[in-house]
């Protein structure tokens, strides 16, 4: 089930040193792809009795990127549970899609801002993920 | 085989709009560990020959980190290749070691910067991740 | 003289813990405009013996920025001197250009990369910042 | 009047693609001392009534800053207004205090949470920037 698919202009400070995107950037490319997802949602996928954490990533560096380029992230889900999901995500080029720049998943775990403890995933986000109907 | 243990003082712009340390920023920890690491030996760890390269980061986030605060950032050698290094990481607080922020493991590899591709550990890297003695 | 009018999308990562994109952001946007009018440039704007550094940075803060919104940076050239340009910048919103979010000035100088001293202006940027036409 | 001297390391990952400290780094470095700053009052610098805002900020950069190095970033009142502060900036090296790597001034407002509106500096804030005594 794909979630979203996001383009993303590099900007010259994502380089580092080396004079290829910082490793740490790839997690904000993810992040970017992640909240537009969450923001296209129609309804509540964070409130005062749930929000989202980031339990884990995993990033692949499969390609280093230069500058300049277009990034699209791609989000899939790959596991919906009871109070988490498993979003994989492929980073490629916007002008080539057969360069695969990384790829790797991610684990989102809604918790209670109160208590901290995970919590059920919000409707809206269960069926988004799952590609069910709204219910109207 | 423990390869540093570095301290990193937070910076309030290392949160973000959820008041907590941003995802991203724990690769650029984790990254700075490891150019401390690598600014240790004695020895070339990078050359017109071999030169290092992220391969792969896996990290939990096992805990969500406010500001201020003091990271210790400890790298431990997981296993040693013919062309890479797997590096578990943890970051702990520095007044008490027992808050466990994060953990994981990155894989490196060293490569040909002509090629592009995988190249025996330089000898300065593969003794200090085996703890084996420098010849003299 | 207009130099460059780019669009920039926000990231969520610009924003800081008060949820406003961070004011290091803004030197980051302004830097994008530049380099970008850099490349446009039909000749040699960095050379083995003249490349641009930053000396000084003026920025005023009209407005805070929310997200997502989308940036247009503008470059004008304010002054040519021999050795440095100072270029203007506003920061304006993309969907409503009457919103200034930011403007401001900095200079820019071409210094030796071997002595650190200023040189002469590369013609190609002494023509684009005045209009003037590039003899062929 | 001295307002704080704080030590800040630098990260690799505050380099850009030049090999020098990127310039919106710079900022970020200020912001840090500034945070230190206000953190230190005794009493409320930030309330539901009256947050500070950076209205303006001028940066000279007058020698471009490689890694590894730690900073010294120093802060003096300027200049007390009714509902300002003008704050100058300095950052040296922590090792060669005879190594300025910038200069300059910043100006902060403090603004009405609810209007936007200037108003008042709080107490806390016009007594430590003029080195008046707290009343007790």
């Amino acid at each position: 089930m794909q979630l979203i698919d996001v383009r993303i202009p590099l900007r010259w400070r994502d380089l580092d040193a080396y004079d290829h995107v910082n490793n740490g950037q790839f997690l904000t490319f993810i992040e970017e792809a992640r909240i537009q997802w969450f923001a296209s949602l129609d309804g509540s996928w964070r409130s005062a009795v749930a929000e989202p954490v980031l339990a884990a990533a995993n990033v692949n560096f499969r390609r280093s990127i230069g500058y300049p380029a277009v990034l699209r992230v791609l989000l899939t889900c790959a596991r919906v549970g009871t109070t988490s999901l498993t979003v994989d995500h492929r980073m490629i080029d916007a002008e080539d899609e057969d360069i695969l720049y990384s790829d790797g998943h991610s684990v989102i775990v809604w918790v209670s801002p109160v208590t901290g403890r995970p919590v059920r995933l919000p409707d809206v986000v269960r069926q988004a993920a799952t590609g069910a109907n709204v219910p109207t």
